[in-house]
């Protein structure tokens, strides 16, 4: 019999998530770098016999800690399983009007399948030809932005004068900016938290603090917008965190400067790995991000990914859309292996 | 400014999660006992290191050893962060027609809130007085079935037969029974995954395996089904469950027999309990959970709530359903918490 009530839906297909020992992966912008020693310590210093509990429901710890860390109020915070869990209730909380959403055509994906899972009506604007975010275009009506800053799959990142152009022209919809990359050369938006109340800033572990495994991801906006997403929140999943991952996470906030240093150590390597693709002849956007955006020469994207990962090097090629077809992400690993990637480029293209 | 789009929705209040040395916190129906020393095994060997990369997108060893243990196919399981997790994407992925889906009045609550959440039409039908749900109910035309086997907060039990007539009569419909207490002395549908389609299983780690607050749980069903939840897991948050959560879960099936001790130390002490409870005068409904549902006398439920809780003892009140005004619901913890709380109230009602 046929059973009615199925959701029709086109699977969304994340980065691939290659096993192996030999392996360089640097096709989901994970960070080069380890988690700090304070992570390691709060794991081996865990009672287990704690999660026979259920995790807090307010991650009271982790938002004082963020708290002081980032000098904004702790109701101006709420955590989540991951940024995309934050991302997913903000869209459900913020974004309720019959007006288009915005967003760039080039961005993170997962906004259009948001935007799709829960039928909300939505524009996406494309870049201009440099693949930056024109802020004329989000001076329109709307049912409110987002946006990610520096922004995917591009690592360009906009002025903060530009960010606080949009808000300004915004304030009767929710702007939502993206910093997942903000912490390698982003400029952050969280000061433009004293003077609106629609801005909402999400972040991530998964990146800067080189915890993706751990899912633990956070917005920052007014406490009006803040208790709009803890309702949606205590509607879909109210224990959304598990007990050991605030713990580490609180450990890693706490333990900052560990990863204030691995920030720069990559930011160092993919200043070194652009110049190196560049002169090799091939285009690289600027980034200010843990990856880079290249346009190969001499060689295909498709036929350099292809080569890549036939000498076990990961990177992100995105055949499906059009304006990328011949661009390749690749993030920065550590300093050796993106010695190793020039190398293979290198006795390919010599 | 006022900010448009915003969710106009009411903020579900989960139990209250006190915190102390020295309470009986029996409010949340948490396990007495705390996970199996292999849990704590696979903590102290974890790699933190690992968690720079993503958690896996399909949790494939932890689905391969709850096939093993459970005696499905691995494509017949679906993880999740938590089994509210789980129900929640089971609603966005199954119930999508015009009819409304059906479930009892008196029921885990958070059913009515995420219908309510994803505008989702719902009919609650009323248990009857012997709190019990009635077949023959179930046997219109509706968009749908969820209902907990045991049922909670009642606890009471229903017989296989009861679940299939219900599943075998609604073959155009998905059928969801949520197993959260199966293992303490219900009846599992899993016998018919073999014969129909429709039916969804869901079951969690926080009650019989202790693991409340790591997160984790589960749903079983056929492989279209599964397929269509996956679809939607994949459109709201892929990495759903973090990789200490899956290694720590998996670890728990792995040492099922510990668990199926304490399981039994439950059942043991919780029938002790409900006479206790019935010698002092109180109605319990027969529990197949870690939970009694009781009726005190002599004394409103209120006042108890309030007595026990300025002893330093939690349990849960209903105050705002109607039907259970004078019911308690009291999670079973060890037997010395069980013999503290019978002592209490004889303390008041000798």
């Amino acid at each position: 019999m046929t059973i009615k009530g199925l959701r029709k839906i086109e699977p969304y297909v994340a980065g691939s998530q290659p096993q192996g020992k030999n392996i360089i992966k640097l096709n989901t912008n994970e960070n080069a770098y380890g988690p700090s020693p304070a992570v390691q310590s709060a794991l081996v210093e865990f009672d287990v016999n704690s999660l026979r509990k259920y995790s807090s429901l307010d991650q009271a710890e982790l938002r004082e800690t963020l708290s002081e860390h980032l000098g904004v109020s702790s109701d101006q915070i709420i955590v989540g399983n991951g940024s995309d869990d934050i991302l997913a209730m903000a869209f459900l909380a913020f974004f309720n009007t019959d007006r288009p959403i915005l967003f760039p055509d080039l961005t993170y994906g997962f906004y259009k399948v948001w935007a799709d899972l829960y039928h909300i009506n939505y524009h996406e604007i494309p870049l201009n030809d440099a693949f930056e975010i024109k802020t004329s275009d989000y001076l329109t009506d709307n049912g409110g932005i987002i946006m990610a800053n520096p922004n995917a799959p591009t690592g360009i990142v906009m002025p903060l004068a530009e960010i606080e152009a949009i808000v300004e022209a915004n304030q009767d919809v929710v702007v939502i900016i993206d910093e997942a990359y903000v912490n390698f050369g982003g400029q952050t938006a969280l000061s433009l938290l004293d003077k609106y109340d629609n801005v909402f800033i999400t972040r991530t572990f998964s990146k800067d603090a080189s915890l993706a495994g751990l899912r633990v991801g956070y917005g920052i906006g007014s406490p009006k917008l803040i208790s709009v997403i803890n309702a949606v929140k205590n509607s879909v999943n109210p224990y959304n965190v598990n007990t050991l991952s605030e713990r580490l996470a609180t450990a890693a906030v706490r333990s900052w400067s560990y990863y204030e240093d691995t920030s720069q150590r990559i930011v160092k390597t993919r200043d070194w790995f652009s110049l190196e693709l560049e002169a090799i002849g091939f285009s690289v956007l600027p980034s200010s991000t843990n990856f880079v955006l290249t346009e190969p020469a001499g060689i295909s994207a498709e036929e350099l990914f292809h080569y890549l990962q036939s000498k076990n090097i990961y990177v992100r090629y995105f055949p499906t859309v059009g304006r990328l077809k011949n661009w390749l992400r690749i993030s920065i690993g550590t300093q050796i292996e993106m010695e190793k990637v020039v190398q293979t480029i290198q006795e390919l293209l010599p």
